[in-house]
């Protein structure tokens, strides 16, 4: 037998229907919130993704070369892609372009729970507008999203990077040695980012000071304890927060998201249930077409992990139900076999889900793979009900049957 | 600037949001044919496909190793991945399975008009019930989808190529030459099938029938001249397809297939409108599970070009209208801005499709980008109407402005 690639998934029909459900409320609320949908390659020259992360990404990523010898990229992640194409394409349409993504990105990395080589992420972007109110629109889109699929146990966490970054280069951290310490810190590895500091030269107040900032976390009242531009950029946001309806929020200077490009406000959405590997959303603003060849423009997104939401949904133990057939066709013999597939497609042209027999089965075992189908009803199609234009129908739940003229089937099932 | 990879495409909002409807399109029906989704992942290993077609298809498909030093191929197609799943996890499921899938799949050739390295498949398999009903059944699906889409001229043809394998068999043709054969009758590449013939010594007359045999083609009346079980199958076939209402098909004995592993009725839907590149759905029946492993199994699928079959739609003028916004907030001046803020999410939580100015921008500024939204309505936030618990709404479409109580809004929008 030939197996699947390892970290890699097949779907099957009840876990897929589930996953199209969950996407299509994600889906329905981008677009109530004016986002539209886009899509880009699977794949993109690996340029794009060593541009935006450094050459290190390559050894994280599957990349590899064409037989054009083209050195290309399964996309990692979707920002870039989406910053490229609004580089090449959008960057004369009215702004702000308020865009939202969905689908598989891939990383070559350890399997582990929750954790695949391929995944998928359910992403959206603000470009173009250099607002407070634009960060508090994507933070206010992420947190409905997530009670919008059901998730009842999540904590939503709001920062700013402009102000450590800010602080750590006041210190002397130079910027080529931030991405580091950034990382450090963001992964809560005090000891590491001590050493980094250190041979900075930073004094031990100094790094002390930075330590007591990351940890600042808590309600709103906070706020007033933050000084300068950034603070008065955070009151303004919580404020519009504040009028979006998005009320179990926190500030947490320690959102550091250790990623060079963030520029400004950062924001996490962690499910406590999930336990260490916890973060389901992430995002802030960033400046990254530039980076792409583009004019510097203000933008904003976030990145919703779908596999890791499921997940802890599952944990919180929320339910789906495949919807089953409407109705599952069964003649009683041969004589009334054609019949069947003659009503079964009447069904279907009315907008039934209606399934039929396929395999010449005796009536009992046809009536088994009905019940297998999860249909509603069945409709026995039988020579003597046939003779006066009607057919059996049995309800599956209760067992209970009825004759149905073939006129009135269709409205009968409907019901 | 960093460009997209060749041949392949960036999905703009208003063409994403035609092509997720007519996907969606196409998944409703397939449902109400009692159809079920599944997925599996962009790639495979590379055994899978060499096993299905050959060693040569590598040189066709995009192949790489991982950092494991495993070699894996980005899937060219999704029949095989589907039963590689069906073998692996499927193979104990109630019969039939009736499944299908709508993804990407890559091919490295050279780009062209309705041809890229990046493209989209709908398809489905009906597997485990070797009655030619199963193969009305995805025939009548196919042409379900292709009407539902709204394609007006296009021409389904139905072949066996068991017959014609029976008949090259019979003139000498040994199995091993039997695909390459195949390929250029159903390419319609006389001259160089005749010279494998005679390369087969197969007699002059002989390789005329073949062809006057290939050349067999119109309507039902033909079925009567077609001998054996082959004949009696074709036959039935055709009875049923009536009782499933299909009714403009083709009989065409030189719809081959040139695909090694169809056993049995091969079909294929063309759209004339789209000149050379016509085809737009092709499948048939086929044994593959064994070869991966499994069971043998009969199995009917069927893959619709959803690339393709857009151009056609496209070509004979079929309109898709992008969804604008129900509505779209601003405020008269910054006094009211929060306002609109609490206004776009009373909306939003009501269901409605509502953006909100983001800009900070001037009156009028902010209704060029109402109007560039396409919104139905634009709610001007003012302070006069404020203080009356009010706002002012515009029909976009006439400019016809009224009052409206924000107690009432949200159903003043959605009548």
């Amino acid at each position: 037998m030939i197996q699947r690639p390892r970290g890699t998934r097949d779907f099957l029909p009840d876990e897929m229907e589930r996953r199209r459900h969950y996407e299509s409320l994600l889906r329905e609320t981008a677009q109530l919130y004016g986002f539209r949908e886009v899509a880009t390659p699977m794949f993109e020259n690996t340029e794009l993704f060593t541009t935006k992360s450094g050459p290190n990404i390559v050894d994280e990523i599957y990349s590899f070369q064409d037989k054009g010898g083209r050195e290309i990229s399964l996309r990692p992640e979707l920002t870039a892609p989406v910053m490229r194409m609004f580089v090449n394409e959008l960057s004369n349409a009215p702004r702000p372009l308020k865009l939202f993504y969905f689908g598989q990105c891939f990383r070559y990395e350890r399997p582990q729970s929750g954790r695949y080589r391929e995944f998928f992420q359910f992403g959206a972007e603000i470009i173009g507008a250099p607002t407070a109110e634009t960060d508090a629109e994507a933070i206010a889109l992420a947190e409905a999203m997530i009670k919008r699929l059901g998730l009842k146990n999540y904590v939503l966490r709001v920062g700013h990077i402009g102000i450590l970054r800010e602080k750590l280069s006041g210190l002397g951290v130079p910027q080529e040695g931030m991405a580091e310490l950034l990382q450090k810190l963001d992964k809560k590895l005090y000891d590491e980012a001590r050493s980094l500091m250190e041979a900075y030269d930073v004094s031990s107040e100094g790094i002390n000071a930075v330590f007591e900032f990351t940890a600042l976390s808590g309600g709103k009242d906070l706020l007033s304890r933050i000084e300068g531009e950034a603070g008065a950029y955070l009151r303004e946001l919580f404020s519009i927060l504040e009028l979006y309806g998005v009320e179990a929020v926190q500030l947490d200077l320690g959102t550091v998201r250790g990623l060079d490009y963030y520029t400004g406000v950062v924001f996490e959405v962690e499910a406590p249930s999930l336990g260490a590997e916890k973060q389901v959303c992430g995002g802030g603003s960033y400046t990254l077409s530039e980076l792409l060849g583009g004019e510097s423009v203000f933008s904003t997104g976030f990145a919703i992990g779908f596999d890791r939401i499921l997940l802890a949904l599952e944990k919180e133990g929320a339910n789906f139900s495949p919807q089953g057939l409407d109705a599952y066709v069964l003649a009683t013999a041969n004589e009334t076999r054609p019949d069947s597939f003659r009503i079964v497609t009447m069904l279907r042209k009315a907008g039934l889900r209606a399934d039929v027999d396929l395999m010449r089965r005796k009536l009992s075992k046809a009536m088994k793979q009905a019940a297998a189908s999860r249909a509603r009803y069945a409709v026995i199609v039988g020579a003597r009900d046939l003779a006066e234009n009607a057919g059996t129908v049995r309800e599956m739940s209760s067992g209970e049957q009825r004759r149905v003229s073939l006129d009135e089937l269709v409205s009968y099932l409907s019901a």
